[in-house]
């Protein structure tokens, strides 16, 4: 089964990132094929520093390789590396309904929250869906918001190869049902644009600052703390198995437990978590990273040339084949 | 001066399109860098027969080696075979305003046609955009209804370099105002679709046939005949020079002149007329047609590569270079 997932560079990663995607994605490489891959075409619909684009991008890679993914067992690159995917959007383009993009959810939420209308974010899935039918993708994990998003290449899929004759594998969506909503340090959903994250990979101090601005309630000491949308509760919980989240709730059930005390220990057990992958993440030189994308986009065009030649072949651009 | 024109490959070239457009064109590498290409990937937007666009793009690179397009004078290639253009489509389309596409009448007329509406269609002029920019053309020799398509890539030149920085050269659009339109057999422009035309490249009798079919009035052969608005005329002068002109104008308001000799004359001398270039298009294997457009990929590729380095570096692409 080749399972392709596709994460944006967004700047610094945070712990919501992580439990909430990029930890289930590296573990897909266990049992599947992988095709993984920063997505820095989409990203321009957003941002437009280069300098900022190019550094994040450099960023996303670190923290792939740094927290596991593995650039032999899976394939792993970046979108621009291989802009035979932007020849496969003008393919795909010809036979995608207007009203389809018009439908998407996500440009319409877009432009209602004052993002200004742009091509770029109005053909943005039509992008997305060369990005998976370029690379025969069984599968695409995503969150709700993106469902609609693998419909779409899913009914270009069926469309081009009604129309031009057998070209793409069908994608199927993988809906990520169970993902829990990681809490940011305000208790709503922990994401940059609400300016409430805790980066992984950010220095000591600042992560003790962050964890120890986590908002908690006023119980008492000497009561009981209530475990129900209780924030600390919820995040120490990220960090801990079975038995230890068993112990947890004992000890927030139990009175006496200081939130201060709980705070400092939870800033010690995200350091000790992290490490590894932080000690890891210091290891990889530019050329390192150099070495190992030119290698993964080695890797991704063996697919995507055999894609892209059936394609090009089945609307007649092979004009000397005839 | 750098000019840059295509032309779709729209099936078997009539003298309509001859002389409506390509012999000027043609003419342009006399005193002009001249970039001139087929348009295989705009054809998408409406052909789904691959073998037909196949065999059409093929017919259409042998129509302009055979009617005196110079691939050593010129830079003569295949839009797909440049697939750099569909990245650089990409990322104007991020500065591009759903507004600025919305306006353009040759979608609107499109559309008022009852052609479906599809995202190719739609995206059109961005991808025209970016066959002008990826070259740095200055000018752009364009008939009227393609005047606002080049505005278009003038305004993403522009936007492109105040949002990213110096990357384009802003081209200007060359209206083609002189431009007569060419009567077809029943005296509406001719055009394919009209049903209406005179193929340049076919055999003998099916040459003469159209030419006896062509619709005259019914002023007895005594009297002079008017020649305002008159087809045959029309028609006949395209081939004169100017003595030649006052000669058939004299004919024509002088009694006696049959319409039916003057169609004979006129078959006559279209089929000479175009006989050097039969003959020079019966030349051309298919080894000949490969190896000269790989040369005139090979030309275009020089230049697009720098341009589109540029374009990629300013928007941020270059991960490994922050």
């Amino acid at each position: 089964m080749r399972i392709l997932s596709g994460i944006q560079p967004s700047g610094s990663l945070h712990i919501g990132n992580y439990f909430g995607m990029m930890k289930r994605m590296i573990e897909y490489q266990e049992n599947h094929e992988l095709f993984c891959f920063i997505v820095n075409y989409h990203a321009l619909t957003s941002v437009f520093d280069a300098e900022k684009l190019r550094r994040q991008t450099y960023e996303a890679i670190l923290d792939f390789l740094a927290l596991g993914l593995d650039p032999e067992k899976s394939i792993f690159y970046v979108q621009s590396d291989l802009p035979e995917v932007t020849e496969l959007t003008w393919l795909l383009s010809n036979i995608t309904g207007m009203g389809l993009l018009e439908r998407c959810h996500s440009y319409k939420d877009k432009l209602a929250k004052g993002i200004p209308a742009s091509h770029g974010l109005f053909s943005y899935p039509v992008l997305m869906a060369a990005d998976i039918l370029l690379y025969d993708a069984d599968r695409v994990p995503v969150g709700k918001d993106q469902k609609q998003h693998v419909e779409v290449a899913r009914d270009l899929a069926l469309r081009f190869n009604n129309v031009y004759g057998e070209t793409f594998v069908i994608p199927d969506a993988d809906i990520e049902t169970e993902l829990a909503t990681i809490p940011g340090l305000d208790g709503q959903k922990m994401s940059k644009s609400y300016g409430n994250t805790i980066e992984i990979f950010c220095d000591e101090a600042a992560l003790k600052q962050k964890i120890m601005s986590i908002k908690t309630d006023s119980t008492p000491v000497d009561e009981p703390k209530p475990i129900e949308g209780n924030i600390l509760y919820d995040l120490y919980n990220l960090f801990l198995d079975g038995p230890g989240k068993e112990w947890l709730k004992e000890r927030f059930l139990s009175p006496g437990l200081k939130y201060g005390e709980v705070k400092k220990e939870l800033f010690a057990t995200i350091w000790e978590y992290f490490a590894p992958y932080r000690a890891k993440r210091a290891q990889y030189s530019r050329e390192d990273v150099a070495a190992i994308m030119r290698r993964g986009t080695e890797k991704a065009r063996n697919v995507a040339a055999k894609t892209l030649a059936r394609a090009r072949h089945n609307v007649g651009m092979d004009y000397l084949n005839f």
